[in-house]
């Protein structure tokens, strides 16, 4: 993270020509790191005499080789950043993560193919944690422990592009997250150096709880430090096959939901309580909203689901929490699969799919503050009906929210919209089946894991699906990830010109 | 239409208390008329020797009782029309036309029962299409004759909502309209009875032609004239069980296809053309945006079920353009049972569903001046982004859309999306399937007609729907005619404090 000076505050808006250097040099940085993280994979299956222990040797040496290179050749850029750099920085980073990550992935398991061993790598590095693994119970450990490894750089990367670079993009209302981290500072990039470097620690400190946490309640080390990794992440990675169901403990779960959603409130709310003002975090309106859409979506679903099923109240209480909390973070682990559940549960999965937790936080999806944003906004506009010459305003967090910043907001979501109808399009094309293509481009729009129906539900595999839909939905997790517009701008003719 | 100067452009803002007489003059004349209208479906049956004839007198009677009574007891009202009293105005109107031209429909069908006959008096008035009535080939000719001539009234109430009212009620961007029909008249109201009184005639004009074009072609005139009043009106009831596919004729098919499109353009430009000014109809943004996409629609779907099915090219394009442009104008004819095209096939039609043809027609859904509207905000975000301080603007008819206006646009759909989330998640709540619940929700509220699968797809029929069902889908037809906000300001307390 020693290149968090270059996400400074004070990104240029001059039309320069593009700076490949500070590109190259962030790039190499990231895949050093990835290099060097290969390590730990490779000492295990050493230690466990495992075959893939060279492959992550080998892998991890081609990554930092590749790296370093490229940190070589481009060691004199400029600190010069401009909007259209920012842009095409973190779409690239993203993709090169993914294109070096799978690459071990895809050499330790002859039988993948490089369509799905990409699809794995981005479902990790974007925090999803859709697999097209089987057998993860008997597969080597530094291979699980690689995906873990992932989903940990993949979330302490996305908090640091959403609240260090995205508010200066004007993406989506992140904007408004910029008064917040407040760049009033003199002195812009020290002051980013010093958030990154706490954002680490608070990251580190959350896993590292939440790994003993697991370890006292019966887990093994090695499932603790994963699904630690995985759960702070809101990745929603598991060591086994039954995902989160293999423990059957209500204990674990419990730790699981706390931490999921210690994942999914804004990281900046953590920096602030470490300066002690822990009020912050319960004031924070995206909270109280995430809070507010949980309790409403669990009594109901679990008052429904003990009518409609043979489940007991305790049973649908403990059910019904768990998933729809690892679907609001984004996290996607399951306890059980949720299909028998009937239409009225799967509507509801499938609309808590789209939503996100906190902006500002490793969740994926539209994020609670577009939502509260969007619900104001059209409450004001719903007034402004009745009385045309009233004067009403839409507050976000104390602040009115002008009709422009409204407009980015339901831009966004009008995009999101529209990325989910032309991606399910797509996948339709492939002769995939409309609740499997439907379920498909969401979970992979809002980085959640698993969809709807058989083939790719809680109980099903992405492994079934064929190579082109898997190259779709990696898209789909790469546009999602990156809050669509980061990726859309890069594809558009006037970006390149002059 | 005596009372179309209430209609007038003049509406008051202020915050008066609710002027409830002008409400029953206006309800007891339009109920005068449906009573009066339904002299001709007990004249046909009388003279087919049907005992329906008696059911309609007898319907006739009462509603022009009840209509002229209202008429009667508020014939003194003064010329006032708030904003408050539109909103209510408008959404009493459609309930009450549904309410009481259910009526004869419920007597007749001994075996419907009073959810099923409401639903089907409210798919008429609101021009949707979709049905209950099996075994139409056999029924009383008189009740076909109902159907479409509620469909014609309905056709015909919505160009004048959407002409003279809704602009002023500045929901989902319609006031974008007004500067066209042109308020700047010294004489409004005087202008506004000349509009409806022309758009009377345009209509009934269209009707006559289309109608005499399916004589010449074959029908027989009963035929004819049902099919021309259900297509000019973009209902979609049709006289047989097979829909417009019962004919067989490519050459009616095409005669139809013409005449859908002539419902789905502003009724306002026929006016212009009255003026000699034709040249305003292929000039008009919307007429071209939605011409383009059935360009896009059809070839993309054309090319995909010749490529994916048995048929030749030639029948693709036959049953291709037939039910998508049916769709797009919220028809919802069918000549095919399109489920079985496959995965991709149905999400295209779902998608479609949603569309609508253009504002000020007689068609529904989300309309191609809100698409083409969304889409320059969009373009003009998009590029904002790359260049934070260029200046933008997003056009529309040669003039500038505001930040405000785009919210207002963005703003009603999202409530669209919104209210096709909480309809669907509702009829999965009755225990209707997934795909029947999203699909049943998108043709209700986009006043289409069928919907997607087995029950309620083309060859479906949505008598098999449980009651609580089908009043939840006539809610929604309601609120997608008026726009939704029209009936959801009622539903709100604000709207009732003094």
């Amino acid at each position: 993270m020693s290149n968090s000076g270059l996400y400074s505050p004070g990104l240029s808006h001059r039309l320069t020509r593009m700076n490949y250097q500070v590109i190259g040099f962030t790039i190499g940085s990231i895949l050093a790191i990835l290099g060097i993280f290969q390590l730990f994979p490779a000492l295990l299956d050493y230690y466990d005499g495992h075959r893939n222990a060279q492959i992550f040797y080998f892998c991890g040496v081609v990554s930092l080789f590749f790296g370093g290179a490229l940190v070589i050749a481009n060691k004199n850029f400029k600190m010069d950043v401009t909007i259209r750099q920012a842009f095409l920085l973190t779409t690239l980073s993203w993709i090169f993560m993914a294109t070096f990550s799978a690459l071990p992935i895809y050499i330790a398991n002859p039988k993948l193919d490089y369509a799905k061993s990409f699809f794995e790598g981005m479902s990790a590095i974007t925090t999803t944690g859709s697999t097209v693994l089987v057998g993860l119970d008997d597969m080597s450990r530094g291979l699980l422990l690689w995906r873990s490894i992932l989903q940990m750089i993949g979330g302490l990367g996305i908090i640091a592009f959403a609240i260090v670079l995205l508010p200066h993009l004007k993406i989506g209302g992140m904007h408004l997250f910029k008064t917040e981290t407040s760049d009033r500072s003199d002195k812009p990039v020290a002051r980013t150096t010093t958030l990154v470097r706490m954002l680490v620690y608070v990251y580190l400190f959350l896993m590292g709880l939440c790994m003993l946490a697991y370890k006292v309640l019966g887990m093994s080390w090695f499932d603790a430090m994963n699904h630690a990794m995985t759960t702070v992440s809101t990745g929603g990675f598991s060591t086994h096959d039954a995902s989160f169901g293999h423990f059957g403990s209500v204990a674990m779960e419990v730790t699981c939901m706390i931490f999921m959603l210690c994942g999914g409130i804004p990281f900046i709310l953590y920096v602030y309580a470490l300066y002690g003002r822990w009020q912050n975090i319960l004031a924070d309106e995206q909270v109280k909203g995430l809070l507010a859409m949980l309790a409403v979506f669990i009594s109901v679903l679990t008052v429904w689901l003990w009518l409609n099923s043979e489940y007991s109240i305790y049973q649908s209480l403990r059910y019904v929490s768990f998933n729809v909390i690892s679907l609001i973070t984004t996290t996607g682990y399951a306890t059980t699969d949720y299909n028998p559940w009937g239409p009225f549960a799967s509507m509801c999965i499938l609309f808590i799919t789209y939503l996100g937790a906190c902006a500002g936080s490793t969740s994926g999806g539209i994020k609670t503050m577009r939502l509260i944003i969007v619900g104001r906004v059209l409450r004001k506009h719903l007034k402004n009906l009745i009385y045309p010459n009233g004067v009403f305003i839409a507050n976000y967090q104390g602040r009115a929210v002008s009709d422009e910043e409204g407009l980015n907001i339901m831009g966004f979501l009008g995009l999101f919209v529209a990325l989910n109808v032309l991606l399910t399009l797509l996948l339709t094309m492939t002769g995939v089946d409309l609740m499997t293509a439907i379920s498909g481009a969401a979970t992979a729009t809002a980085n959640v894991g698993p969809g709807l129906g058989a083939v790719i539900g809680p109980a099903g595999n992405f492994a079934t699906l064929n190579d082109t839909a898997l190259w779709l939905l990696s898209l789909g997790m790469l546009l999602g990830r990156l809050e669509i517009l980061t990726v859309a701008v890069i594809l558009s003719m006037r970006f390149w010109k002059g």
